[in-house]
């Protein structure tokens, strides 16, 4: 079933639900999901609705022209999607295969609601796996003396293929600024530790060394501070004194994929929405 | 702040959400909570609206003779409350006292918002920790052979009360059908098992014998079936070879409290909405 | 590391854990790993051992020699069992992938220490996907009027792999008498539902039937009753109103994915240990 | 029923547990319950042994004499407490009484196995609620310019009452250096963050502010530098943008109960071993 997905932020104030609605009764729309968040410290109101596209007279070009009085009158920052149009995902990943293979799996089994145009990585060793899914293996190595040229075959291939969305499926290299800003709130990271503990390398060993009985993982929006960009989703896992930092390792990678899937899900399905550093998440 | 809740349950179809918002927006009424959902499987809308009081230009008594007209249009069943109207709490309870003095914990330190108007027990050993806190404490013993007589006390008091919510904190007594009837889906229950595994007596014992790794409590309305009423709320905590049923019991303690505790807050605050034998809960 | 693990029951006594770690000790043994457990409900006492193999002065059958003496004197059930010879492990699937995939990539990426010597499956689905891992793929169809004749196949398939260990990777179909009494604590079966609620047929509609706010998935033992043979595993996950019966089984697959890897890797570890129909687990 | 509980902690070798299992076998130990950790990482051995007083021919200055020679062969950190001896707790809060409660609650329900000697409170406000526990309130004042003098009067009251143990239930000061140094882990805090995340002041603030999407609650002991002490446990409890800073604070009350009375379960037991900053917890 084909559907919009209506996504608002806008400073709050009344009428607006009963403006958007109206929008949508006025032209039928069959709205079948629908959530709304009044930010109370901060003044500022969120929405979402999912409408059957079948109910409603217009494409998405026509919705857009349609609603654009609403949103003007209620000075929103908005955007409508349609789902059949899937957003294009680079998936971007160095050695460690669990976060990869796990998305490909899932939208290879229908979980996740995407293009899936290639896998970048730094080295060659996934790409059978990779290419079992069908999808193009880009091997562009990341040296020390070459960062700004594999950079720029990155990007060229990001822009050669529309990419909506790009996923750093455990891609241990930093993403140069220009590109961070490029894609602002589309480039997707999984970082291993509860952020904001542990930033940057080897998260798991600062774990073990500060003796938490705790070990997470976080998936945020990628920004050009380091670890530091607005959080989409985040889990946890009990360990004790009897796990050695190998069994973190084990026991963390279930936790960075499930909690890269769901974080991805919610980004695919637009679900997130960014304020300052924040989100509202509506799962 | 003083809000109305307007609750509200129909058969899905276009424009109810407009209409409602278009009401609301109509009298100036400033929404700081709104939660939707649409039942695919069985086509039923709910809907519940938190509104600031002082947007609003009526009483309760006008509200609702306002919206009337609107709730006919759509065959609505709906509630609306008035939150410094606080629903009037009776506590049931026998020997042990966990349940009921963590909400009268939670009560005194303005986590609940309710009145709580008296406790009622079959015995008379929590007096003193009951009334510590300012509560009236009635002892109606319930012997095998004076059952009727005993909720017929239980009932008076309830309705010498106005009570508008009764809740069993491990009252170990089952409620006669009539008591049931009279106070549909106002009667709340925590039953130390998570449902419908264990249901009846001594259910940490029979997950002992059958093994389980985790044990459970379920917060749920009580019907005239045993243990099978509409679940307003439930939690697990993981357990293991090492625990003894008396750790089972210790254990399931706290879980019975927080899945009490969460379930009646939900229903103080209008968020539960029964529809058959399941809750939409707008936690 | 080459390990030897000594798993012991027996009942309870003074000097137990004395006259097998003073054997240990005798040799020179180097324990990493000790876990006891006393029962103090039954009087059965519950122990395990890792033991560096590089440390004793005897190999497998050797060290079943010197113990025997030991074992004998007080009455033990126990096995001793070597790291390096792994189990060998034959995988039971249908349509469904995601439990059977999940197990394939932890083996191939060396997460579960066994040799996984094929795959049985009543559909051919699977075969593209497993012969990537270089698994065999055995498909004998299960029709109403030919189950003696497919089991029969099943069977001389486990016996000329000499199969230790059968995982039912959401295999659907039940398994004869025969065969789970000739692999008695062999067979470990993942069952999607919080055991013992939901036994049988299509757990998440019963689930959603009841209106739980909770699903889960247990992992145990196959027993000639449906699932009702000890319990190695289980864990849940949280849903609300919200979730259609198609969200359910999405959430459930990582649930069941979750609990089977767990499950499977305690017994592979020789972690679990039966009694009646409960089991010890030194997670 | 009266045990003895024999903690060690020692560099890793042959045979400690022989020695140890025997020492206990040679005097007819009836084992109740045994705990063995050994750290690859860095060789030490850790162990905790629960003994049946009554199987022992010797009261605890004789266990402590017989046992003496074995533990110097090993160079052993050890004790060997006895659970009929309880410690004496010392509670310390401020205004926030959640902890405390909590704390009189389960020991006045026999759950926790100590005597609480005492409430030190800076504030007067939780008189009434501690003197219904039949518990002392001892009412010293922190002024910015008196808090010499008043933690002069905290510790003769800690030392006047031979404390074993100290518990910050929420005790919104800074304790002085000479009094962390003098009751090395004995001083249990629990701090309102999952640390190292968010230490000092306000932590649900700046959890509120960074956007997280699970809060915590960490108990540690206390050491001079600020929130870095060894954590015994920790826990979390999912939030979303729904939540105001005043639902994290009412959510995460719910966490500090559970993690600091677990935490301090485990120490009153003698779960808890410490080695550098970090902790053992056989819990």
């Amino acid at each position: 079933m084909n559907t919009f997905r209506l996504v608002i932020s806008c400073p709050d104030g009344i009428g607006i639900v009963a403006k958007v609605s109206g929008f949508l009764a006025t032209y039928n729309g069959w709205i079948i999901e629908a959530n709304h968040h009044s930010d109370l410290s901060n003044g500022q109101f969120f929405m979402r609705h999912v409408i059957r596209a079948d109910s409603l007279p217009f494409d998405l070009a026509g919705f857009k022209q349609a609603f654009s009085p609403v949103a003007d009158q209620f000075n929103m920052t908005w955007r409508v999607t349609e789902s059949v149009l899937k957003k294009k995902v680079m998936l971007m990943a160095s050695k460690d295969s669990h976060c990869l293979i796990d998305l490909l799996y899932r939208w290879h089994s229908n979980e996740l609601d995407c293009d899936i145009v290639g896998v970048i990585s730094n080295h060659n060793d996934l790409r059978s796996m990779v290419e079992w899914y069908g999808v193009p293996y880009h091997h562009i190595p990341v040296a020390p003396d070459n960062k700004q040229e594999s950079f720029d075959k990155v990007t060229q291939l990001i822009e050669d293929n529309n990419v909506d969305c790009v996923v750093l499926a455990r891609y241990m290299q930093i993403i140069p600024p220009a590109l961070c800003q490029n894609y602002a709130q589309k480039i997707i990271n999984i970082h291993h530790s509860f952020l904001p503990s542990f930033v940057g390398a080897r998260p798991y060993h600062q774990a073990a060394q500060r003796g938490v009985k705790l070990i997470g993982a976080t998936c945020h929006y990628v920004t050009q501070e380091l670890d530091a960009g607005p959080i989409i989703e985040q889990d946890v896992v009990r360990i004790s004194h009897q796990h050695s930092i190998e069994d973190m390792v084990r026991l963390g990678r279930d936790v960075e994929k499930m909690v890269l899937a769901r974080g991805l899900r919610y980004h695919l399905e637009d679900r997130v929405l960014v304020h300052g550093n924040q989100t509202v998440v509506f799962a």
